[in-house]
């Protein structure tokens, strides 16, 4: 085929909350309005407190006014997005916009990307199983272009987080989202998650971390933000090891492991050490035989095997890097509608990427591994890709493609 | 001169309970004997618990039945160890001994390495002060071969901390250790710390976090202390970025700090990645100024001008990445006495990792860089370089170094 299968690891999907409103059990709707009344009196004072207003207009003119939240929740107007981008489909998380650069559009009680922090676990459930209702619907409009991921907050109630993960997979969702950080609860290499990591590989939904959740162990002062920003891949990647080291990967050899939006640039220094400790480097030797406790094969191993860096808006050196990674390993993603990913320029993105990229690594991370993941039917996108997948020439061709970023 | 300064930017020094006891402020001396029955019941939980047996036999047989600790304390073993490894001088941090390999050789109240975490703020200040004057003891016998970096707990009570910055620079100490980790208090980029920035910068006082103090996040279960072993190298390195971005060194252009035995490989990735983001990339602009709240120079000039990496033991990746780090801002270390150190194969270590490397480099990353940063009298030592030093020949020629690891 003379066209990439496109498919974007990491787009963000939801309703203003209006729509969510009906989404909810009942009795969680008057705690609802509450929420969104604090949500609108943080987001005046955030916008008050904001030294972005630049980035914000800009931002508004390239997307028409609209920021792309449309497309977070009209199904016809995501499919039009869709198709100018070249993206045939994509991976589906929450939050499309909780940033205030346009109008609100984010997971109730703040259950999204968020993993509920600062949230009262019983309405964080709400939230997340509301949302997931909503992206149920969203998904069975366009089945073949949509791979619903469920939010499941698995920090506090086990059974309910692992009846989540089954009546998410009856409703047609395909992968699970767990809180990035375990915040003042056990981390992800304590057994009480066990049966989580059971349900997941059990009905075969993708687990996936997501980045955005940053620490909470400091407070406003000078460099808050540009220290928040240095850190955020860090903790983005932490369970990574956590799940490794603590066998998770040994006793569920299906389970599959997507790490949403944080590059993948990071990761062979990471796993290189980390093999090295296992084969008994020098440094860590007077351990003795902590780095055999829970794992048999080699850390790089399971990685290989279970898990996926969804490099949303792919840098130059992750891209450079892919060999070390595994190019199997990468899946490109747009993080549409958020401004820091590709949207309105996607075509001109996947250009200045892969433009110098042989073919087969460049339809593996475009696509490929992503169909391999979620087990997407290639038949049924097929036609799609052939009216709306980017060429060959396109992308390694010498045409510049428009439009671009200015 | 044919043979080479060597200065550890790494060791580690301190004597048995017993002798620190005295140097305590008799107030203290009960609870002092208190908390040392705590450790020494600690000591044989972890020896019970243990699976590096085969590791402790043997470290205790290539040295002798000492583990090296002999030396932590007294001055004359310490500069014959030094002589036989051909250092001509060293950077001196507490600790020598708090994991049970050999005998305990712990500061007061688990003020050292640890920065104090579950101590009482007033005894872990009055073990630092303990430990600062066997310290200033111990460096007044070989003052030209030990830089004494004094322990000194700024978390709590700042006027407090600021005195002992003056008293142990009285003393003769030329470095404060601070606590690598925050733990619950303000981070460091809160301008309640701005009094230690200033006390340093002032007396000239090297500003030093050393790596070991680990996340307190997880707790016991499979892969613990692999999970550890993995994070380490980022908790050590955090307070850069925290430093930088926050302008601690904008405003103390002359302060000088050294973050210790946590290698140089990882530097190179987290900079250039800060620069992108001061300088403005794609992923960031939505924020903003953030980048530029408290700095005016990109994070890099902060880096070159202001900060070393004390690289213990460094490894192949280390040296590799020396131009990306920058040659002038490596140390050299060998973290004596400590296992994971060099100690007792020194001059085979140095010949292992610079054998290939030009002389100049050599020379700097070796020796001349820490003379640099701790201001050491060269003079004064080079008859000592003389005898004890390795040669050229030692390191660049073809002939093997003995002793070298089985």
């Amino acid at each position: 085929m003379d066209r990439y299968l496109v498919i974007s690891s990491d787009g963000h999907a939801g309703p203003p909350a209006a729509h969510y409103r009906e989404y909810l059990d009942p009795a969680y709707r008057g705690a609802f309005d509450e929420h969104q009344a604090q949500v609108k009196q943080m987001l005046e004072v955030a916008r008050s407190m904001r030294q972005n207003d630049e980035f914000v207009e800009k931002w508004q003119r390239i997307t028409g006014g609209d920021g792309g939240l449309t497309a977070a929740y009209e199904s016809e107007v995501r499919n039009q997005v869709l198709d100018e981008q070249g993206v045939a489909a994509e991976v589906l998380f929450p939050d499309a916009d909780v940033l205030g650069t346009g109008r609100i559009s984010a997971s109730p009680f703040g259950s999204g990307l968020a993993g509920g922090a600062g949230t009262e676990p019983e309405l964080a459930l709400a939230g997340a199983r509301a949302h997931n209702r909503w992206l149920a619907d969203f998904c069975a409009a366009a089945p073949h272009r949509r791979i619903g991921v469920a939010i499941v907050p698995i920090l506090y109630d086990i059974d309910a987080a692992v009846a989540e993960i089954h009546a998410a997979h009856e409703l047609g969702l395909r992968g699970v989202l767990i809180p990035t950080r375990w915040f003042d609860q056990p981390a992800y290499h304590d057994p009480r998650y066990e049966p989580v990591w059971g349900a997941c590989e059990e009905t075969g939904m993708v687990l996936h971390t997501h980045s955005g959740s940053g620490p909470a162990d400091y407070g406003l002062g000078p460099g808050m933000m540009a220290i928040y920003a240095t850190e955020a891949y860090w903790w983005a990647a932490r369970p990574l090891w956590v799940l490794i080291w603590s066998g998770v990967f040994e006793r569920h050899p299906a389970l599959k492991y997507v790490i949403a939006e944080n590059g993948a640039w990071w990761a062979p220094d990471i796993l290189a050490k980390m093999d090295e400790k296992f084969v008994g480097g020098h440094n860590t030797e007077k351990m003795g035989k902590a780095f055999r406790e829970a794992i048999t094969m080699k850390p790089t191993d399971y990685f290989d095997r279970n898990c996926f860096l969804a490099a949303s808006t792919p840098g130059v050196e992750d891209m450079e890097r892919r060999h070390l990674v595994g190019v199997g390993n990468i899946l490109w993603g747009n993080d549409l509608p958020h401004p820091e990913g590709t949207f309105p320029y996607t075509r001109y993105w996947i250009r200045e990427r892969f433009h110098d990229l042989p073919e087969d690594e460049t339809r593996k991370m475009l696509g490929e591994n992503a169909a391999d993941v979620y087990g997407i039917d290639r038949a049924a996108v097929a036609p799609l890709v052939a009216r709306i997948g980017p060429t060959r020439e396109e992308v390694h061709g010498d045409q510049p493609v428009a439009p671009a970023p200015a």
